[in-house]
């Protein structure tokens, strides 16, 4: 039976949806006139003395006008950003000094000010418009483009990179259920941003929202309710699913929620260039979790199906290898149909055990991007597979291979630690298993080389 | 007739009420356990390299432990952030000397990160958890009270309001209206918050809320939707009052809207402690004029009917002028039925002008802080009355004076700039003519004393 | 943890919110002009065949009409819809005689359609403007009123009625909590309504709107939102209270609500005149029973505090009684704080046992209305109490007597089916004990008078 | 600027998101169990006096039973509502009599009692549980396709279609705006439904919601907020359009609202079967033309595109006739690519105005079931065009012909009364142009073959 709301949940949802008037509004910044001034000198009042009572107006000239540059313009706007607006190294100086001697409230605040670049100042005061932090968003998609040829810009986009972590705080975060309720406008987006598993179409998006035994969920920001910021894709299953193929066939019988004991996270994406390096998915990992856990008690097991996206690179740089070199080599031979014939299966996942457990960056940290991402998290490496995704991508990234990492919620804070501070990998006693046995095959390989 | 609404506003709308889950709990502070660890550890770990991955449970940890502490405890925590999470003078002047020679990314990341405390990365860490930034709001509070015998504490402050001037910008609040069809937990506060003109009781309230002639309006922040953080009351009038007794009366016949063509701001209050130093008060006048002109275009005219609180003061001040101190003791003496009367009434308007056209703080702004506001703001001083406020609180402090303040939005700028860069005020002629009157007055005075 | 719901929820809830726009405006029907023509013309064309396309503009112009009128334009405007929309008796008798001869569909729907008085196609034309209902619900006000002097309108009653038993049918209705986080205007409404154990102010209403031990819930409908039907208030206590004081004293330890064992339904109030006759209290009872069980699993027993509030009549009624004369008599004669101090408790306890267990009206049904309702809703008369309301209605009409009826939702059914069918007072034990052991007591007074 | 709700919208927002609660439960029929009673035990039981206390249980039972049927069980349960649930002639005929000697209230309700099958009873008792409106709307479907073969089905059917007229009311009906921020599976509800013409995929429903200068628009009701009534679709253009493709077509400049004159409804599909009979699309027309109206006051014209679904098959009837049989012939042989071309392209358009305008059905009302529809709404006949459906389907019925129905709301009502009353076709003076032009050249063509 339904638990009744009282009314006061209903204000606050009414509360919110006051934010599309004032907070967001798609159409304002398009429609600012132009009064004839330069952009840095619409920045520079805004950053000044009159910048609070003046600033709306100013704030929407510049993004506007930002709007309707074209390449060069922007340039020049990045140019200035980074060369007019930086800290001022010996005001610092001075100013540390200054508080060093005497550490009053005084010399701290204008430590502080001195030491703050006036970029991030005109960040917040650009933000106090509808449809501003997007804004902001999208104008680091183009510094980041810019950024390989002028480095410079590195220090500006150390700024919109503090600001965004700031802004974009968990706390002011909010998890939503994306679903075939879900308006077309969003889920067009998860179509669109969808970087793990292409969705095809409208069908296999319906696929992936509509059964009972999927779910996704996304986070968002209040002030961009129309954008996801990241995503994942959650299937429902008994038992852990070796293949992808599993996951996302046509025709397939669909589990009642209450029949699942295992949810896996098989998609992963981030949705927002703009907010590159403000992590999200071990916060939206371990949230959908616990409420998949608090809404399912049944579910026992929590695991992804990841990518092993540097297998085959790794694979191609030890085909000269004396130990493993003619297993690489034989499996980097493999057809597409072989592989999905299941032929070397076992080897492949020797390899990708080993790729995965052993082989490291300068900094001690695994190869594999997607292993970083999980074992940082706290997951556990749980299994591994061949032919799990025999996709045209999949064979050309992993001859085919994916990987189970499991979270268990009462051991990610340990293994995490280890991870971290051990540089540990946490492996399942069967994935140690294939580690060892590669070695022992290795070391037959390499004594009959000899 | 009614233009409707498509379902994409509903879903933001449906989407923002999410919030209540995951960005707002008033209970979790309260549930969190103790593990024995002290606060300090907690926070040590949370801004260590842990506190993305296990940074949930610390974060609840250190809010709910605080939230049980006595003063002394707090003191100590206190003392903890001021002392140890300062910044490292020697890392800031080592890095800035690095980023003098070589002002790279690198260099200059180095250096916003030593120069930044890490309070302030605590501060974005703890507010993680749902609920958490009404909490540090609350902190806050017992921080200002603790910075009289504590003037150091006066560093962790100015990071607080710092960050709190991020989160708080003004593109991430939200204005609501406030009515009688507003939830009564809101309306409470709303009665408890007002700081100009009491609100008695319900009845009263209902009389502020509820006419066709009345408005409130409110910002509020998306994590802290109970919680105004400033609100504004106005009354639609045909004409400008020159009484606050006129707007609060009673029996009054209510105007309908659209025979109003008068905006007045009568009553305007802060409402979080714990968000001093960050204005709201500019931006709120101004949306809320912006909306009404736009809503109701036969509105010419947006005023104030303000306060004086200096006034009384400052003419105690000046009883021993020369030249208008016996008009100022002999209003002085008047009781409060005498001005009620209208005894001395234009004599009182003489003064009041003078006070705050000439009046002036060292730094050459006007010493009434109502002045400072509205003049800041970029309002014109447009008249001012006696008899305008006989509560005894109006007598007390202002000899029943109140003054209208003109919003022209035209015109904002402009006398914003006037007043900043020139230290000029922008008055009326009529009270212009005042400020003569009373020179005129006071010279014949002073040569009738001489 | 929160469970997220998906999109599509937020949808219907955006969705509904246009019913504000669409199905609800009060300020329509005032705003209607005046044509000219007779109120009965108008009426006619609606209810012609143009009614479905010229409808809208008829419908208000009637109800605008209406809503000016006085009480003698009223009169004649019931005396039209009595006289002149009542069926036709001859084509009745017309219809159902070609209906014996040949059922079939034409028949039929000629027999259906000169059955239905004309008044009812009316109301339904009637209906179809913003706030059609309401005025409609509000018009039956009148029609009640006037009944008594107009014994014929009793025919146009029945329409009514009839139509609102359609419409306000138990599947188009909605239940909802009601709690501080209220809008006021709603609240308020509620202070009004209360009809049992008046709420004196708004300090009042919140110790039984906020405390965590409290809670309201309401029936409304779509179209009325703004209007409750019912509304029942609960307490949640440990045990079962035997005083309405326990509950609504001002001081009082609040029970946190999982430590709560019972639920206790102790006021309920009707709130539209218009819809007498049209019953929601069974409904509501049993959805809040259910409501609370699923959500408080803990929660034992659902039953009421209630007021009996036939009992002083009928003392008066008895006074003379050979056997129980004398103890009604001295009851009767007890001062409110004699009952205050528990004077008599026990005789009254048992008398009040005698009064709802054997007193019948002519049709066998308790002669009490509570009792009534609440045994033909399936409950159980499970305890009686004395000094259970001391406030001067309760003394006035109980005694100070109040009862306990327990809602076993496992009984119900069987409980009405032996109320309805054979008449038969399910009651507890102890109050067939109290019955008992009146009939004893009566007995010997009986002999010692004789 | 945005116009600021109050809070009270929120709340009654809130309010109604609760239905989804109680009002609406997809899942709740297929739950409950079967307790071994024939569904016609449950339903007498139902309509027993004990209904209203056991009714939710009954209702739940029965439905959810029917849910379950198969064709011969379904065929034996509207056997019964036929049969066992008559009205009882005999009991008519008296009580009719009663009230015929004696017309007060209670004879009068008797004669009301009797006069109403039980049916309509059994209908709004099974209406009390969630979900219940929808599932016997679908009910009626079953019926509506036995009707065929089961005739006498047509008196339960008159008394679905008399209980859904009352529960379906306009003034219980809500438009929505349909868009591309509509949740997908209402939106794919839309392409299901669209009768008129077909959406071949999202991207061709992504044209016809998204881009600024179209529009759709649908009723609802609030217990089945999933399922779109009626739903007609807008276009935003600059002058009245003559064909269908210059709408759909694919690349096509994209009008912004302001710049738009006219809009034009160019589909209109009723959705649900179970309510035939019920009428909704002139109440949509007018109210979408008023909002519209409102919301761009610039708009002068409010026209369809309408098809004339009778013109294929009236033309093929009329090619032996003595004046026009060789016309008809001609534009009967011309290929899909001659009516493509514009060839005969005025004479089609003069045998439409001729069919239109002269053709009649024997009560008197035009042939065509479009046209009955719009100029009994009170539409005028305003233009023809040929070449404006060149569709397979488009040329099928009406050899590519469309036309344009004008709704000047100032007209409506005097057209619709004209139409009712003298059945006067209100045409154009180009269409009644045409309608000559053809009557010359009959005569022509006539004396010619004479």
């Amino acid at each position: 039976m339904v638990a009744h709301r009282a009314y006061g949940r209903g204000i606050l949802s009414s509360f919110f949806s006051d934010l599309l008037g004032t907070l967001f509004d798609r159409n304002l910044l398009r429609s600012s006139g132009d009064d004839g001034r330069a952009i840095e000198a619409i920045c520079a009042e805004l950053i000044s003395v009159h910048g609070e009572v003046t600033g709306v107006k100013d704030a929407t000239a510049v993004l506007s006008r930002y709007h309707g540059m074209n390449e060069a313009e922007k340039t020049a706007f990045f140019d200035y950003l980074t060369e007019m607006l930086d800290v001022d190294s010996d005001a610092i100086a001075a100013a540390v000094e200054a508080y060093r001697e005497e550490p009053d409230r005084a010399n701290y605040s204008k430590l502080m000010q001195v030491s703050e670049p006036l970029r991030q100042e005109l960040l917040r005061r650009l933000n106090q418009v509808p449809g501003a932090t997007a804004a902001l968003v999208q104008m680091r998609v183009d510094l980041l483009r810019m950024l390989k040829d002028k480095p410079e810009y590195g220090r500006t986009d150390a700024d919109f990179r503090h600001m965004f972590g700031s802004w974009f705080n968990r706390g002011f975060l909010v998890m939503r259920r994306i679903s075939w309720e879900t308006p077309a406008n969003i889920l067009e987006k998860i179509i669109q941003y969808e970087a793990v598993h292409a969705i095809n179409d409208w069908d296999d998006l319906r696929g992936r929202m509509q059964p009972s035994d999927r779910r996704c969920y996304a986070f968002f920001h209040p002030v961009m309710p129309e954008e996801p910021l990241i995503f994942v894709e959650v299937a429902l299953t008994r038992g852990i699913p070796n293949s992808i193929q599993m996951i996302l066939k046509d025709k397939r019988e669909v589990l009642a929620p209450h029949q699942a004991n295992t949810a896996v996270f098989y998609s992963i994406s981030n949705c927002q260039t703009g907010l590159k390096g403000i992590s999200f998915g071990n916060s939206l990992i371990k949230q959908v979790a616990a409420d998949l856990a608090a809404e399912m008690p049944q579910l026992k097991s929590f695991v992804t199906l990841s990518p092993v996206p540097g297998f085959g690179r790794w694979l191609e740089s030890v085909s000269e290898d004396e130990a493993i070199g003619r297993i690489a080599n034989a499996i980097l031979k493999r057809s597409r149909q072989d592989l999905m014939d299941g032929v070397d299966a076992e080897e492949i996942r020797m390899l990708v055990a080993r790729y995965l457990v052993e082989e490291k960056r300068k900094d001690g940290l695994p190869l594999d991007p997607v292993a970083r991402f999980h074992l940082g998290n706290g997951a556990q490496l749980f299994d591994i597979h061949a032919r799990a995704d025999v996709s045209a991508k999949g064979v050309a990234t992993a001859r085919g291979a994916m990987v189970n990492y499991l979270y268990d919620l009462g051991e990610v804070a340990e293994n995490h630690e280890a991870f971290v501070n051990e540089k540990k990998i946490v492996a399942s006693k069967p994935v140690r298993q294939l580690v060892r046995a590669l070695g022992k095959r290795g070391r037959e390989l390499k004594s009959e080389n000899a």
